[in-house]
């Protein structure tokens, strides 16, 4: 059995386990700890280094979950098979491309022509799928393929499949600390269907408050609904509730664990001053758009307004699209219970729109445990992503403010020259090859209360080289 | 200032960090930390608990985020002010109790109680599974799986993937005489779904016209749409255009090709008089819904309204949930070019509800004709059970008129004895271990016209000796 003598620091800011899960996963990679080898037993480490088994079991966990370490019963804890670790240098230029290229198209608001010369596309909507566990997804497939599984050609529940309800529910409540039974859950092929059917639940014509600059789909998707948008400003705290006050709204739109664009994180005291606002009408709610709650750099995730509301007002919506693949086409809502009853009177007859061997697929991901590796795997990528682009943004923190940084797949430059506008900074990026997004993009009303231009730089879908070179661009574009 | 001591483990599975969180986001919550105090410095708080400054920047730095705290430049960390805290008991047997109930109601359309001796169950929406290729399904499905496919995991275009359309397209010219181009169709999940962007493009409180006896789940559909539906009496040709031109309506919808769920075959002349109706204004449109039209027992099939129109007044849906599974969940319409200018200018930004995957799959199983030797298949059958079924039903003829046996998947028997209403049929049908479906459920106004008591037999769902057994029950309980 290999040799687990490692220096432990008690009193540095990592903690125990940390530093346990971080010593064992350096010699994994760097092949010090051979594949189908045997680690000690959580209780003879523990004894070994003098510190409780709990903080063991915890780090064997961590390296459990993110593929370094199997558990086998009776047996113990093995090192994985090499190749099931994750590639570094896994050439996805052609994935990333089209996946790039199809980002663009999404919003629809792309502004102006596309210049043949960009070679590093920040978009705010990339992805990295270069690390997504095909073979994994293929073989649940075909296990599900199975003739056994004929039933699951028949039309599921309106709602969606209990199991994956359940599974969901699970999910929300450890992950994100939402408070739900598998009833409240309606299962839809994106966000966008449930927010048609939402608009069945919450009536025609109502008014709704949204912030500005707010997320431009949702933006549009309300206005087909001839909704009567309000626009209420935010400060750093998230959408101002004074102001919201003096509105005749019914609901209101936010994204309180990380706003897009802004990358605001809305704090406990305005979450609680909102649902304030919502609880004194019977008819009043709060759409939660928790759309990339997973990425989450700094501290632990921010916990959804869902869990603190006690009075059934938040609607909660959130997606697979992007922390899975933007393939899959399953979103779900989580419905207060007026609003359930609701649905279940008016809505009853609108079938699912996911098909049950696409439900169970996901269910089985997520049930069996790849979901969360996959997330945590996704999560180290895009840190290192961030973490590079930070250390290269390094050089514009003189001319640029940088802000929305602790969470998310983008983040913001505000140019503290203001003779620069937005197009110019825009502009000469594209001359450089380089293409970034400008926050105007994302106002849905015209306004003059921030003239100082601010850019996008998403980094989910770039890979580390480009990052680097794409910066490279912009330093002699900008400084 | 706040005393600071908190009792921390150094060997729990709990970081250092997270223990100072809690410690004092619990003092925050209990009101033993006041809004407005000042904590003590991240270097005196660690120098107190003799820990790294990183540690204790860390917590607060959490606490921060979620709102807990404030810094305050130049001079600290400042509890928030909060106008309520989240109550941490929540009482959720209340929660539980309700959704249950509701939960029981799930079905919505569940008529009176299930008796538990149901053993032949006649329902329209029966379908034959066992002939399903759910091999060849299965090999398409993990071909397309390899790795060369990963750009399917992207999001794909919101009116679907060309190849799919373009087989569509092609399918629809062949086979339902629909003329169209790739451009036209719009991919969804569901007839449902495209209902709903449908009501986007033809504008809020306009009127419909439907006829009576219709299909059910479009009425309620419409109805959730706030549609005015005008009710439209049929003869044996279908919706009566006389009476439809005394309707103020925008829209007309009709089954031409198999009426549902009377099985009327719209005529020649009753089509041309329908798109005349329509080519009167600029802004009258036919929704023709050809939901079963591959089934057909009696001369050629029917070709769709749609390839009859010359003046761009018809909008074709279509499903492959009836013709290849239910699981299937990919429905398309074909737009006139007016009402696709208008999609792409208002709808352009609801993104595809059908992963590129599925789409994929659909479009080889068509492509490589499958869909072609299935569709041959299931016709055989079907018209097998449906050739026993009426050769069973002779007897019953003296008694009961039958009617809509031309296609489809169910016919209606009318009693001719007047006494006899239609509720006493399902009762003694039900009273032999029998279901039957009466006529009146899918009457959508209450109706003095067809006072003869109808019954709807399915048969697609039924293997062949259920049929026989089935009618041979009725035999006893009608005769």
């Amino acid at each position: 059995m290999y040799d687990m003598t490692m220096e432990l620091k008690f009193h540095s800011g990592k903690c125990l386990y940390e530093q346990i899960y971080e010593h064992i996963r350096d010699e994994i990679k760097g092949g010090r700890l051979l594949s189908g080898e045997r680690l000690p037993s959580t209780r003879a480490l523990a004894q070994h280094l003098q510190i409780s088994r709990s903080t063991v079991d915890f780090a064997y966990e961590q390296l459990r979950s993110e593929g370094y370490i199997e558990a086998r019963p009776y047996k113990g804890y093995f090192v994985c098979r090499l190749e099931e670790l994750p590639e570094e240098d896994r050439n996805t230029d052609m994935l990333t491309e089209k996946v790039n290229v199809i980002s663009l198209e999404e919003g629809g608001s792309v502004s102006g022509e596309i210049s043949p010369a960009i070679r590093y596309d920040f978009s705010p909507n990339g992805l990295d799928m270069s690390i997504f566990p095909f073979s994994v997804w293929k073989k649940i497939t075909k296990n599900i393929l199975n003739d056994s599984n004929k039933e699951l050609f028949a039309l599921g529940e309106p709602q969606g499949d209990m199991d994956l309800r359940q599974t969901i529910s699970r999910y929300l409540h450890s992950s994100r600390g939402v408070n739900c039974s598998p009833e409240q859950i309606v299962v839809g092929a994106g966000n966008d269907y449930l927010l048609l059917l939402l608009e069945k639940l919450l009536g025609r014509h109502i008014g709704i408050a949204m912030e500005n600059p707010t997320y431009k789909r949702a933006f549009n998707i309300f206005r087909s609904f001839s909704y009567r948008i309000e626009i209420v400003g935010m400060d750093e705290n998230g959408m101002k509730v004074e102001e919201l006050r003096t509105k005749q709204v019914k609901a209101a739109y936010v994204m309180p664990s990380h706003q897009f664009p802004t990358g605001v994180t809305m704090p406990i005291g305005r979450r609680m001053e909102l649902l304030k606002w919502a609880g004194e009408e019977e008819e009043r709610f709060l759409i939660e758009d928790d759309y990339d709650s997973e990425f989450r750099y700094k501290g632990k995730p921010i916990p959804a307004l869902q869990g603190t509301d006690t009075a059934g007002k938040v609607i909660y919506i959130g997606t697979f699209s992007k922390a899975i693949a933007p393939a899959i086409r399953v979103s779900f809502m989580v419905l207060p219970l007026k609003l359930l009853a609701r649905y279940r009177e008016e809505c009853y007859f609108y079938s699912s729109t996911v098909s049950r061997i696409d439900q169970r697929i996901l269910n089985e991901f997520i049930k069996d445990g790849y979901f969360e590796r996959y997330l945590n795997k996704t999560r180290k990528l895009y840190r290192e992503k961030h973490e590079l682009l930070l250390q290269e943004l390094a050089p514009f923190r003189r001319k640029f403010r940088i802000s929305g940084e602790n969470a998310g797949l983008h983040l913001l430059l505000t140019c503290r020259d203001e003779k620069l506008t937005e197009k110019e900074l825009l502009e000469k990026a594209a001359a450089c090859g380089v293409r970034v997004y400008g926050l105007s993009d994302a106002f849905v009303e015209e306004t003059e209360l921030h003239p100082e231009a601010t850019v996008l730089l998403g980094y989910g879908g770039m890979q580390i080289k480009e990052i680097s070179e794409g910066i490279e661009k912009l330093k002699q574009a900008w400084l």
